[in-house]
């Protein structure tokens, strides 16, 4: 690779100049401008990315923008690494470098200077949540007509693309499965209310008693955060109340695995004492004793479609630009906890 | 956020003429070109970062170059997502986005172009091997004096930086631990050669015989390519060894916890029919029924550690740039299958 001090001293000008008139920067003769060019030409001096991503207007990324919380290992929770391996597939096969982003999730993101200042041509955003500042931030970017789509949050702003999974159809199977073996007494340990998944997970679970012609019992419900360990503390409340129960869906893997060891610490044997359903039908579900019944959630599939229609829409004029609304189905996987 | 159109607007010049001038593009009437500033200026229209990296000549971004495998979820293996978690950490604490890029591990990759074109301003090289072309085009970036830190990877070459692991130290502690618990006849399922991380885990297990003054018994020894399924195909050669056999210590957990699930199959008890060691200590280890003894291996550490000193190295001058060269140490992790 030629450097600039090369190019300078074939040119017979110092570097400075070099630079000035490779960046188009200040008035220069055009003399030594035609100088510097042929010798830049004949000693290979590469044609600048950035030079080339200045005058296309493109950097050639996709921005993928995520919640940056202390201590978690983010990348190594199932939910967060499908959906990037799925968003990198997709971004490998169309030559787009995926620029990853972090996020306080307490703090409204300026997702719109992304593109004022050229670092991404499109975003995803990932984890992201209800919380009026997060849909604010991100509306923005329907304001300003920038190409980008939330992946499994929905909005109600019908300006707002996303992918997402159908949770509330994934809620119902769960637990018309449970009902379907016997359970009378269904419980529910669901995430944070204020991601949509958690919501529409709740609505399902509701609906499917309601169609069984029972209430939902508000003592029988529980909340984690979608960590093991959440999971783990929920089997205190969980045994407390374990004559009032005989199922419980779990709103994901890594809670429903956390509380059964929680269960089996107190002595409670899965499935004849509770029979459990988790949610997102991960690695750990096949290879936990029990094995666990769960809820197929096509997150890999979810990154991937989300990035090839955010990667169509980036073709699109601003004006003709669709809003993206995928959602993808579940299935149920049914394993040893719910036998 | 104003538009090229608004200041075109305000300062009475077409569109094009707003690019020209921003972009320092074509000769223009130093008049214009004082109208066209001010009216960007006046609106807020934003300084392209593009063209503020163009000036610097830096692009603000790490390049972290993966392997890619088809149909494999690379972020979704516990080696790759830890590195990774580390990575954005050191990455997200310094204010620098991370470029995921991949290459064919079938071919040589042209990092230094990387540089040359201004997309990354350093490169950290994940799941490399010691594949010559891949060794050949790392060290492309050493003779150009690029900043870059090839991950859990080393290279004789001493131009190459690396952070990597003591596996050598890992297979010791874990044929010693057999050892020490009565086996006798401890076998090796290892990963491919061509890493020189499956070189070093043999090493010590050879070392770890040799001072026991036993002879490593080639009969004994498996490999794999650190895939479940790879461990679960290998259970069939194990378990015909198995007379022969009562220690084994595995590359990786993946392949261990397949090939138990092999022998579980088989009728096989662990750890009464033989004693498994596995490595990288991976969630897996510990929620694995019988729970699995692992060697700890620190993948976020390692690749938080290669961030943070390829970023340290990037603020030296080229001249004055040192090689990395980091060795963290593992532990071994006690539990059932070696009880």
């Amino acid at each position: 690779m030629a450097t600039r001090k090369e190019v300078a001293a074939l040119a017979g000008v110092s570097e400075a100049t070099v630079s000035r008139v490779l960046n188009g920067v200040g008035p220069i003769k055009e003399s030594t401008r035609k100088r510097v060019r042929e010798a830049a030409e004949k000693l290979g001096y590469q044609l600048n990315a950035v030079a080339a991503s200045f005058a296309r207007g493109k950097s050639g990324n996709i921005g993928v923008v995520l919640p940056h919380v202390p201590k978690v290992h983010l990348f190594s929770t199932y939910y967060f690494s499908e959906m990037l391996s799925g968003i990198g597939e997709a971004a490998r096969a169309s030559g787009q470098g995926l620029l990853l982003l972090y996020r306080d999730p307490l703090k409204p993101f300026d997702y719109v200077s992304l593109f004022a200042t050229q670092r991404v041509d499109a975003c995803l955003v990932l984890g992201a949540s209800a919380a009026s500042h997060e849909a604010e931030a991100i509306a923005r970017m329907a304001e300003e007509q920038l190409p980008f789509c939330v992946v499994d949050q929905r909005y109600d702003d019908p300006r707002i693309s996303f992918v997402c999974a159908d949770h509330a159809e994934g809620s119902i199977s769960a637990t018309k499965h449970l009902l379907g073996i016997g359970c009378r007494r269904v419980g529910f340990l669901n995430g944070p209310p204020h991601y949509s998944n958690s919501a529409d997970r709740q609505e399902g679970y509701r609906l499917a008693l309601k169609e069984a012609g029972l209430e939902p019992d508000a003592s029988l419900q529980f909340e984690g955060n979608y960590s093991r360990s959440s999971g783990y503390k929920a089997a205190e409340a969980v045994d407390r109340q374990l004559d009032q129960l005989d199922g419980l869906v779990c709103a994901n893997d890594r809670m429903a695995v956390g509380l059964i060891q929680g269960l089996k610490e107190r002595g409670r044997r899965i499935p004849e004492e509770l029979a459990i359903v988790g949610c997102d039908n991960s690695d750990i579900a096949d290879w936990f004793d029990p094995s666990l019944t769960s809820v197929a959630v096509p997150f890999y599939e979810m990154g991937k479609l989300a990035a090839e229609r955010l990667m169509e829409s980036m073709k699109e004029e601003k004006a003709s630009r669709g809003v993206i609304r995928e959602v993808l189905r579940t299935s149920l996987v049914v394993r040893q906890t719910s036998r």
